[in-house]
């Protein structure tokens, strides 16, 4: 399997993220290694500004590192990418071959434009940006690109990330109101010479990517108790952002770094990265941001994933990620399409029958749930439902929200048994998800069941409802005794999601 | 890789179970499906003891579906077993002429003998006996085997099972004292008659297995607080299991399923199961159970894995458990076992200096937890402590108690960040344990960051204690600059674990 190591020089930290993947087939991260450099440190206090010498001895024995780990690995399609602080750096050839004698990489330096662009990647590949902002503030700089039907249509990029602020104007730690103000307004008058920004909110969303962002998600996710284990599609509303910020602003920046989602490392530059976000959301008039675990690094691997497409975009974000996870841990693909396909055969009937409401949304769900039913088999063959739950929920879905992703792993969870609930996940929830969830593990139950040697005999069910009752025939190729057989002892979840008796003829 | 089904053919239930192994590497269940057919129900009613139509019938049914299902997968290697009411049915042989006719299954009758001494297998292989009896109770009958040594001495069987007992006493429903004593009585007079068990509970170890068994382990584990997700090594404490009994006489039968831990459909059968156990406690003087997951089916599975040992043992069960963990999931078992050595190189030095007590059973503890620190990437990179805490959980380890598995999961959740504490599996611990942990947890994060390229340069860490400070020195091939200049930013928790600072020269 090709695999290649992406390697982010930011201005904050440096990462080295190793992507493989099967051609045409699944990707995933198979490591990652993260050091807080701050190569950025000192650069603006200097003029011209330079990389100073301690950061910049921190920085060669971390690329150092990353060299050898990829050599050790056998990896040896290394890509390191460096942005803001580097490409500012008046004493930027002097690192670029000092990095090359140390640890024999050649680093390429992203232009503003080139850094924009892998954000943007990033940003439309995993969220359901398709028209709106895409946002990426790092270390250094901060960019955002005017996505139109998921096409960049126009970039910007201000020196106005999170270390770089907080050393201008936030130095030294506390961080009283004239200071934000301060920075605010620095933000601001930026921010006013982008006419497509101003109403963007209006007709198109706002995605974010890079450390901060995902910080200030985690936080906020915390605060309100909503469940984690991950930020993926989250939504951070202005009203959550401007109730974090006001907090942190009280806050020494030690202590900043104890609120829970707040890395330590970050305690000090979050606070000036969260003015930044929320100014964008005021110029921009966004309700809402939402917030991705995708960063440059994934911006950069898409490039090369998906390098047949121009641009590189997934066709369909949310179905990628579904059919990603499914091939991650080598699920019975065949099996688990065609107890998708039985169980949606049965939905829409009973949609048709007017016993549920028939939304399309609920049916993606459901067909995201059938495909990942049986991924948990991986972890362990006993209680491979609850397994399934776990790795849906760690891994997080692109391009759904955190309930969708809830939802999902829901039904996965009662696809062979138990009373389908929300669980812990009932504050993700909106009303009628407790139903969504009973209609759909009980329609998965049904169709794990008429699939239960994994032959696809049962090649669909058929839906009549008489006075009140439910009735279902198979359509079979070949002896359907056993699938009924197996399926009759699963009604009950059916009946109780439908309120009414259902029949196997 | 090698495959095979056994069948389980069981008075209370059938269970198909598909085990794949690598010769002389790792072993794990592939497949697993149960039915709770019952095929004893109404046979001590009937004279002589015949299996009746209805149990027959949904028997073959499953056995159909069984066979199917293994011919669906490829499984060749098919062996079904069939134990107690099959074994004393008058009309077996029509059974088992139907079986092969309908399902094409050759099913082998287990003598008493040969049902003890699998049961004796899945025990001895799977829990910490060594010395004492192995308890096997199914629907139909229950077994006793005297182990010395690790092998079988004697056995004895008895028609006592828990579906057995239940028609013959406690028919109907429900368990007024009269009856619940007359139960008791029986099954006292039957083990009166075995010389060997009395007073072996005064040098000698129980361990029992059967979904019985592990019902009242998880329902005690329930009711009294304890994490589970499984019930691996629980010892099931006589004074617990009193308690248990007392609860259960007082419920109806359907009220016993509801209870948690207990499964529904084994509600109206528990309670006699219950009353054995306890009865066998009292004649052999046993303080405590120790329950595995373990099963006959998993007796059968040993026996061909592990051909080649006469009797087909573990050398090491403790051992085997952790090494088959690690294989499962496919970690850098080079790294892993350089990390164990490292790690147990600096805890020894450390004991020789007398900064712990060098117990040998903590030693124990952290070679598990360093060979299994990684397998959670198998999950994903991303949180990948979190998930080998998760999986090594999930799993249990056999021949360690849910105490001793939990502190291993609790090493390896925080081998990389975080601070080391026992989280919500503080009702598993002993006094001291936090200690362990958090001892634990620094010396494995000092040996990651010692081989983090995961290249063995680093082949040693020397101790020093002078003055209370606490010097390393590294042994290295080669250049060990990373090594040193990573592990330096981790000493943190090795201070806070010792007391004292700690410098690495």
């Amino acid at each position: 399997m090709p695999r290649v190591a992406v390697v982010d020089l930011g201005s904050n930290s440096f990462r080295l993220v190793v992507f493989e993947w099967e051609p045409g087939g699944a990707w995933r991260r198979t490591d990652e290694i993260y050091e807080p450099v701050r190569i950025g440190e000192g650069l603006d206090a200097s003029d011209p500004p330079r990389l100073q010498d301690e950061p910049m001895g921190r920085a060669l024995e971390t690329l150092e590192l990353f060299a050898h780990f990829c050599r050790h690995l056998g990896v040896a399609d290394v890509r390191p990418v460096a942005t803001s602080a580097i490409r500012d750096a008046d004493n930027q050839a002097e690192f670029l071959e000092r990095a090359r004698a140390r640890a024999g990489m050649e680093v390429r330096v992203l232009s503003r434009a080139e850094e924009a662009y892998f954000g943007y990647l990033a940003a439309v590949n995993t969220t359901r940006l398709t028209d709106g902002v895409a946002l990426d503030i790092g270390g250094g700089s901060m960019q955002l690109v005017r996505v139109g039907d998921r096409v960049a249509a126009d970039s910007a990029s201000w020196p106005l990330g999170a270390v770089r602020l907080t050393e201008r104007f936030l130095a030294g730690g506390s961080a009283d109101p004239k200071r934000v103000a301060a920075l605010r307004e620095h933000v601001q008058s930026k921010l006013a010479g982008v006419a497509w920004l101003e109403g963007a909110g209006k007709s198109g969303r706002l995605a974010g990517i890079g450390g901060t962002v995902r910080n200030l998600a985690a936080a906020t996710m915390h605060a309100n108790g909503l469940p984690g284990p991950n930020v993926q599609g989250f939504e951070l509303e202005r009203g959550m952002l401007d109730e974090l910020v006001e907090e942190l602003a009280e806050l020494e920046p030690a202590a900043r770094g104890k609120v829970r989602g707040i890395k330590p490392e970050r305690g000090d530059v979050i606070l000036a990265g969260a003015l930044v976000v929320q100014a964008v959301m005021e110029a921009g008039g966004f309700e809402a941001l939402e917030v991705t675990e995708a960063g440059l690094r994934e911006g950069v691997f898409f490039s090369t994933l998906l390098e047949g497409s121009d641009p590189p975009l997934f066709a369909d974000v949310r179905a990628a990620g579904v059919r990603n996870l499914a091939a991650q841990y080598d699920a019975d693909s065949i099996h688990a399409g065609h107890v998708a396909a039985l169980a949606l055969g049965v939905w829409d009937q009973l949609g048709d029958a007017g016993l549920h409401a028939a939304d399309p949304a609920e049916r993606e769900l459901l067909w995201a749930a059938a495909m990942l039913h049986d991924i948990g088999v991986a972890v362990d063959y006993d209680d491979h439902h609850k397994h399934s739950r776990y790795l849906i929920l760690n891994a997080g879905l692109p391009g759904h929200s955190p309930r969708e992703t809830a939802l999902i792993a829901q039904m996965a969870r009662y696809h062979r048994k138990g009373t389908p609930s929300l669980g812990d996940l009932a504050a993700l929830a909106r009303r009628g998800d407790e139903a969504l969830v009973l209609r759909g593990a009980a329609l998965l139950r049904l169709a794990e069941q008429l699939d239960r040697a994994r032959d696809q005999h049962v090649r669909a069910a058929r839906v009549k409802v008489r006075e009140d009752v439910v009735r279902l025939t198979l359509d079979a190729a070949g002896d359907a005794a056993l699938a009924r057989w197996s399926a009759h002892r699963h009604l009950g979840v059916l009946e109780r999601a439908l309120g009414r008796p259902v029949e196997l003829a």
